[in-house]
């Protein structure tokens, strides 16, 4: 491994969010909320660290895949550790367990939170909050359209055909290209969302707020009611809409803004998307009806929209207690939880193509036992999706079920109930947000035993990774051809300098 | 598809069961419980309705792929049916869906019940309740061994490796060989199991009754505090044994009896179900210790053996109210009852092999993330692992989560809460018996919706038959080469007689 480019990358990434960390002391300004030191100090500590790495490491031209992973792990879990200190710096947030969580539950996009009440929270710091959802959605759409698809994980190749690029729809040659690209439309997107939340009477840090988390299928609120709080339909249809679009891949988005207008249509991946958001919407309405939840059909048509698209996309805002909902209903959202949203969009869980792929092969076998002569090939859209990739994807539900049982095991042997630790599990392995019973959309995750916060942080970055990235780093063989140790490697910056 | 064929075979099935039905007899006679003409009018309707498909249909040759789906399928359908005749005769159980459940559980092995007190019945019913056990125990060894293999269901093929037969340790050539091996081990195994339970001072009735639930995993006892009745840390040790044997591979038994002592140690399933069983009492004893369940450690070893063992093999049988325990007893609980026995076992769930298989397989994708350029192969034992085996495992896997995700979504349609559907489906579709909750140990399926036993019987049946051969029934490409429709072949036999 080359451990010192690896380092020296690290250290820009740490540079530039000591830069996004003097982003909220213009709210800090504006509120007098007396949170200027805080960023201030979390900013140095967050530059000194970058540059010592960047004086210490030369970098690197030839990193090698194992480099990518080291890096990419690396990274999400440094910037949340960075990303804790204005937290455990402003005192409103008791342990660094505590801080800990809340700072990966928000670059991982995941919206799960420890706090019962959000007011309370000086403004700067609910703003630094929402800003680490956009910027880990950020990271989020470059990583799985760019950086995975070369590592090759979890059938994540089948995306180099997706990723947009300069010139004739291809690839772009260089991942910053491709990043640049992705990114304009992240913005462009995300300020159109602020225009129409303020249009909506919302003010300009809410809509801010929001619209961080919604792009980012985070889920943060600024208000303990989350989207509930505005009881407003306008703002809750034009966040459906935005949370639907963020949970799309966003290389179809990028298409749609260079005039193929067809593009969506085109994508399996998305029609199915879209039939499941319209399916689970009409189930759960359906249900609700039967059991007389709401009493109008307004009223539950307008909490099951929200809900199905706020749970599916994993974005995890809330308008409506579904704890409270018939059984059913909580078990459609569940499944809605693990399936997930497209891939190459900043949505988590399993990934609507990955299922679809899971079920075709299925489908595939039971032909071939009907006509055991015939051979069949699994295809997307107009693409044949090679042997390697459904060998991934498979995979990737081995993985996906080792994480989900063993996790489960241990937050339940530390004393919490079945269903409160699997959905938890589920919650944060999906980057969701709530679970269910004492995890759910009107509780927290406050009351866990530190261990247990410290574990879901971690489901939420091997969920946020896609599994593969998080457990490839725990193989003897990633490991054993390290050869060089990083202490080998210790100050070649200094002596190059010197 | 030869529909005659298929259906002279399954008159002589319902043939052979009505011989069967004469069994109980004997014990109405010697208890003076008036059940006689229930049996023999059973008797009588399966031996009309087979004999009437035997002079309809002509035995046929030539049988192929999907007649040996159609048969497998219909074969336990129709002896379900059949086999529910002395319950609705005997006016003992309520609505013939009642009936039909029990018999299914019975016959697929489960032993889930919807009755709340066993004792109530008449003994000749009871011997009826644990022979449909024993039978089809015997069934499914001949099933999973000799007959899926051929069919390429789900991951079996691997097992024609494994099947005794009267030459040198291979397949015998006929299946009728292979079965007749096989039931001799089986029915040397429960002569054995009966007497060691008599010596240990059970009664004739109990020891063959509860030995047929033990050979077959299934888990009717004739008392409503199943083994727990009899308070002896004798009988339930003798009965942990044979479950443990009884969910192991019967091929290995075969072995085992030819002389070849290391048979167990050589296997690789067998040694991990193994592991597994110790690893989970190991838990399971740490976590009841932790929170303080039992007041000795011989209650606590005592209980977690023998509920780690019924729940592993899928035999049900209780000691202990499992659902008192810890959250994390229950959770393991759980993931021991997706896990199952071995194949070849009369065992149900997803089967040890499988498992093993999958992560083996998730292993290797890790592995090759490391080093892209390395071709690797997955073994079992020191047989390599045909990529097609591999393909066919990973197919079941999908199906699983997908008869699971939609009959889960059905119970709590109708009503259930969570953790009794979700629990209840686990229950059903790996054919172990209670669930948790409101199906939990100490209670029973009588109480659930008509639909939701009928749903939860066929769970039972495609659990039972690997999933796959029930899927198969329900694609269109089965159907679409079915060319020559039932009424075209009927009526050859008398035609060919005349």
């Amino acid at each position: 491994m080359h451990s010192g480019g690896v380092l020296n990358i690290f250290g820009k990434l740490l540079i530039l969010l000591s830069l996004f960390l003097l982003a909220p002391i213009p709210f800090s300004l504006y509120y007098h909320d007396g949170m200027i030191a805080t960023f201030l100090l979390s900013s140095l500590v967050g530059a000194g660290l970058g540059g010592l790495l960047i004086l210490l490491f030369l970098p690197e031209k030839d990193l090698g895949y194992r480099d990518g992973f080291a890096i990419v792990v690396l990274s999400w879990l440094g910037l949340a550790l960075l990303g804790a200190l204005p937290y455990a710096f402003s005192g409103q947030m008791g342990s660094f367990a505590d801080c800990f969580f809340e700072s990966m539950s928000g670059f991982t996009t995941t919206g799960s939170t420890i706090l019962s009440e959000i007011e309370v929270l000086p403004p700067s710091v609910l703003f630094w909050r929402s800003l680490t959802h956009w910027l880990g959605g950020m990271g989020i759409i470059v990583l799985s359209l760019a950086i995975l698809p070369l590592l090759g994980v979890g059938g994540m190749q089948l995306y180099q055909a997706e990723m947009p690029g300069p010139t004739k729809d291809r690839l772009a040659p260089r991942i910053e290209d491709t990043a640049k690209i992705l990114w304009s439309v992240y913005l462009l997107i995300t300020l159109i969302l602020i225009l129409l939340l303020m249009l909506g009477g919302v003010g300009f840090f809410d809509a801010v707020c929001h619209s961080f988390a919604t792009l980012a299928t985070g889920g943060f609120s600024t208000h303990t009611a989350s989207v509930g709080y505005f009881k407003s339909a306008y703002v809750e249809t034009v966040i459906i809409v935005f949370m639907f679009l963020a949970g799309t891949n966003f290389a179809l988005h990028y298409r749609l803004f260079s005039g193929k207008y067809r593009t969506y249509l085109k994508n399996e991946e998305f029609r199915l998307y879209f039939k499941l958001t319209f399916f689970a919407i009409f189930l759960i309405v359906l249900a609700n009806m039967r059991y007389g939840v709401y009493d109008s059909f307004a009223d539950n048509f307008r909490a099951a929209s929200f809900q199905v698209v706020s749970i599916l996309t994993t974005t995890g805002f809330g308008t409506a207690d579904f704890d409270l909902w018939p059984p059913v209903c909580k078990v459609i959202l569940i499944s809605l939880m693990v399936i997930g949203g497209c891939a190459g969009s900043t949505g988590g869980g399993i990934k609507v193509v990955r299922f679809l792929l899971f079920f075709k092969y299925a489908r595939l076998q039971l032909r071939n036992l009907v006509h055991p002569k015939a051979v069949g090939a699994i295809k997307l859209g107009k693409l044949k999706v090679p042997q390697e990739v459904m060998v991934a994807i498979l995979g990737f539900f081995a993985l996906y079920i080792a994480f989900f049982m063993i996790a489960t095991l241990l937050v339940t042997a530390m004393g919490v109930d079945i269903v409160t630790g699997a959905t938890a599990v589920i919650a944060t392995l999906n980057n969701i947000g709530p679970g269910l019973n004492l995890v759910g959309p009107t509780a927290n995750f406050g009351h866990l035993p530190a261990a247990a916060k410290i574990l879901l942080s971690f489901c939420m970055l091997a969920g946020r990774l896609e599994l593969y990235t998080v457990a490839v780093l725990l193989t003897p063989d990633f490991w054993a051809m390290a050869r060089k140790p990083v202490w080998r490697r210790f100050l070649p910056a200094a002596k190059a300098a010197g």
